[in-house]
């Protein structure tokens, strides 16, 4: 069994398979209930805190405040603030979040693509099943 | 703004940033804390159980069971129940959990390969604020 899920051990310096690896860490932001939709929503550009809470349909001002800081500490969100009154603030992804972006769009295109799938799979799971 | 992620609204009938979206719920499942660790280790072969658990390091038999059930019912995971006894059972991914977690995996090795630069990001971060 590669440790490193089907890469020799030496390619890499972390794995999120172990539990200690910061990498776990990282990987969870990213595609945690709200860090996944807001760099997916960044991919599309620049937002406003209001603009990004629009479009991330359900996220609660409190749920994206602490997502969009926990982005921006791992280098994947830039936060620009303009001095202006009232004070403008500007999210947008660093060079490094739009590549995270990229790959996580084509998992999240992907899902949506083959969700009629799902959706009869689970018909038949619970029909076999009683549904428990 | 498009409704879709860069894609025409017309692309797609599911659209994980609509919080009523069923494929917001399947994306969750793959994402998830146990759920993207469980498909990317299955993405190697096949697993019994606690071979799983092993590999998955840090998950709880609950969860990897709760998390198994969930992908199972997705269509993605099946379940293979030896009529031996003790009973064998097997897990491997479905042709749709293969190609889910070959997207999983590739942002998986690239959050891993880029770990450092979010180490460096963190300690810029924390040094300018204090740690907050």
């Amino acid at each position: 069994m590669e440790p490193t899920v089907g890469m020799e051990p030496t390619d890499l310096a972390y794995d999120v398979f172990s539990r200690q690896c910061p990498s776990r860490g990282t990987l969870e932001h990213i595609t945690g209930r709200w860090g996944g939709l807001t760099l997916g929503a960044l991919h599309e550009g620049t937002f406003r805190f209001n603009e990004l809470r629009r479009r991330v349909d359900g996220v609660s001002e409190k749920m994206l405040s602490q997502t969009l800081h926990a982005l921006e500490r791992d280098g994947l969100v830039h936060r620009d603030a303009q001095p202006t009154n009232p004070p403008r603030v500007d999210y947008a992804l660093t060079p490094l979040g739009r590549e995270v972006a990229e790959r996580l769009l084509a998992l999240i295109r992907f899902v949506e693509s083959r969700q009629d799938d799902v959706v009869r799979a689970q018909e038949r799971y619970d029909a076999e099943r009683g549904g428990r």
